[in-house]
């Protein structure tokens, strides 16, 4: 390729979906940026095919060509897959980089990964960039949540700015702390869209099986809902998939799609390091099952043989529509705790009203509460967001819709795992005097573990007068 | 201390509660073990207590008396806290042991130390031995899964069998498979216990909190049903703890008794192990859950105030004793699917039967239903225990008490996140159409993530003719 020295202000490495649509949004901001995919043809197809914006795109043929394309202190986005790629491309980097340059790794990297390749990163500096809104998202204005030192940042703040999605003119991108933050926040934000994309087909499983809604009428209710305090993209996109046809067989698309759902692990990821931090995460941790059961096809296929169909329910729209919102919000709060539990266990200081705000367009959770929940979160930081006023007050208003529709799927036999998991929570949040004392009377029968006594708080190790039972 | 050398055919090392109490239950068959513990005092006491059974006690005053005092091979079982503690005491046996004496690990540790440790031991056999019963059993018989080389098993199998509960006869000791197999099959037993003790407790909530009884009343209830097939120590114990007085005010010792759940982690590693395996566990999810939630007594006061009290339930006994034993066949199915993923994953050909029979007396979870497990085990393995003929009976039966329990529990507003759980995996499970084919249509529109269609199987990465929402 043609001699490109220092004639980009910014490089991107990996032309994938992401990646690529990442690039073409830098390059219509106006700056020139240079690109390298591991495989040459990619990088011929992508800026052929690039039009308008060509001119910005600097392609190169090696990496050497690439690092030189761009001026110092340079600015290099990763788009490579999380894992040995992203350490493997550093490695590749590191010797043809100066002190001051600036590596920002901008795929789905499990945080702790970031911590470390931080730490390890020497006089380059690092930012863990996690990026929300898909392909979509990535070319007309992704979510960014940031992690990284105060000059990394400052080195990719104008630029990131510019290319963000925007909420009333407010762009959708934030440092949230140093290292492993900005992806920590990316990865909670996944278990999130895990539990609102299961609680959403929860919803739709009701209206399908139980009440013998056909998947355009589905589509209509979501588009109902879409108008009001459920507007969001989830919603949004739900209703548009359930109002589209397959071409070839004329028959819903919903009806031809398997039912087989993919995870690429950050669900996962979220719920064991809510476990790990003792973090309450079980929307999540059902919409992870969900996917898992959902790939047990023939098991299921066994237990309908075993047990029978399942029953018809007798619900309104407004109970559906009132329970997903109650639920969403449930998840959301646990979301929001998990994320102040992990600011405090590492040191971050995440500002969670920003984050809340930062995901309010451009990200696949995007949805009109999240401006009402940056707001609660200001109020009352630290608090649960089940139980700032606002939402306290939408609880109450859509609690019994919640009731309603998990007792009825209950009682009827069809799955509704993330919306009674998330009434659960709630349930167990407002029993002031819990169960836990009969569990402690029995790990002290049986292992002499000690429990406390109400009339003498703080003082443990008691042991009961336990006679052979 | 006099001269021991060679005068013990066997050792232990820790003389806490459930090392004492092993010591004391091998000194009884007959067997003559040397013991030493860090601090000397307690030997002594340990010795002066022993009565009878001191002449089978062998104190040593120092780590190389202890070894001295063994006869080779030497068998020395391990009995001090999980983790570090457990590396150097190896540390500093090592130097004193010969080949082919046999290092046995007897407290709660992580199966993938065992597995380390094993690998590490050189010449030294190293049996991994997972212990349950609590005090109690350590005393007059516990169950014990034991994992580890075929030779490190022969060296302890005759003792362990002695020492062992028994089942009609039958010792409940075996060797499940090589390294860290007897660990991991103790941690899903805990984790286990975790749910088996949850859903009893939600059972004790849903008496105290909607049905206004009294613990007498809660512990009556326990005592017949222990008289059923829900027979097993978790129900008898919560009969004994729950009927008994506390001396100093003469009430209830369950109203004395603070909600304030302890753990020691074995629940949790349980859940994460179950979650990186994508082997669905909910009840202990749950259960974990619920113990973390029992900790934050602020918040659910908050809660309470914020919500209101939650109503009363309109449920027969025979409705808890069937939603109970319902709830408890699905925990154990999901625990032994977990144990089967394990198995497979770890090349460890775990003999699922036998495990149930070895859970049948000596442990915590020992109940009448697994010696039907055992069976339903044999005649179906490596299918679910909730689709064996025998347990897809009960559950048959018992659902319709389980769904008609958290309906109405869901109504009022207490908790019942196992039971729930427990339900939600079954209703899962089945339904032969699931609603992940929204879920994939979703990831395709926002992330070009792909289906499979129904219509033609086995062809991934198919795309929908989505338009903009």
């Amino acid at each position: 390729m043609s001699d490109t020295r220092d004639t980009a202000e910014i490089g991107l490495i990996g032309l994938g979906t992401m990646g690529a649509n990442l690039a073409l949004n830098i390059a219509e901001t106006g700056h020139r940026i240079a690109v390298w995919n591991r495989t040459q043809a990619r990088t011929e197809t992508f800026v052929d095919e690039a039009g308008d914006l060509a001119p910005n795109l600097v392609p190169t043929a090696s990496l050497a060509e690439f690092v030189s394309a761009i001026a110092r202190p340079r600015r290099i986005i990763l788009m490579v897959p999380a894992g040995e790629a992203v350490d493997d491309q550093i490695d590749a980097l590191r010797p043809l980089l100066d002190a001051g340059d600036v590596i920002v790794d901008a795929g789905n990297s499990d945080w702790q990964d970031t911590r470390r390749r931080t730490a390890a990163a020497g006089e380059i500096l690092y930012l863990g960039l996690g990026v929300s809104g898909g392909a979509e998202g990535a070319r007309n204005g992704p979510s960014m949540m940031a992690g990284g030192s105060d000059r990394a940042w400052a080195a990719l703040e104008p630029v990131l700015t510019l290319i963000a999605a925007r909420f009333e003119g407010d762009p959708c991108v934030a440092r949230l702390g140093p290292d492993g933050a900005g992806h920590y926040v990316k990865m909670v934000h996944n278990g999130i869209e895990y539990a609102d994309m299961q609680m959403i087909a929860e919803i739709y499983g009701l209206m399908r099986d139980g009440m013998g809604r056909g998947a355009a009428e589905v589509g209509a209710a979501f588009a109902r809902w879409n108008e009001g305090p459920l507007a969001s993209y989830l919603v949004e996109i739900t209703a548009a998939v359930a109002r589209t046809t397959d071409p070839e067989t004329s028959r819903p698309m919903l009806d031809v799609i398997a039912d087989r759902a993919g995870q690429k692990g950050t669900g996962r990821w979220t719920v064991i390091d809510a476990q790990t931090r003792a973090a309450p995460l079980p929307a999540v941790e059902a919409a992870v099952t969900a996917r898992v059961l959902s790939g047990e096809a023939a098991a299921r296929a066994e237990g309908a043989e075993i047990f029978g169909a399942a029953g018809t329910l007798d619900l309104s729209d407004a109970d559906l529509e009132g329970a997903l919102l109650a639920a969403k919000i449930l998840a959301y709060s646990q979301g929001f705790s998990l994320l102040a539990a992990a600011s405090a266990e590492e040191g971050w200081d995440l500002p969670l009203p920003r984050i809340a705000e930062i995901w309010r367009a451009g990200c696949i959770i995007r949805s009109a509460l999240l401006d009402e929940m940056a707001t609660a979160l200001t109020e009352v930081p630290g608090q649960r967001l089940a139980f700032a006023p606002a939402f306290a007050d939408r609880l109450r208003s859509h609690l019994p819709a919640l009731r309603r529709t998990v007792a009825a799927a209950v009682a009827a036999g069809l799955p509704v795992p993330a919306l009674a998991s998330a009434l659960g929570y709630l349930d167990t949040l407002r029993q002031p005097r819990g169960t836990a004392n009969l569990i402690q009377a029995q790990r002290d029968y049986f292992g002499a573990h000690g429990f406390e006594r109400v009339d003498r708080p703080g003082q443990t190790g008691l042991h009961g007068p336990w006679t052979d039972a």
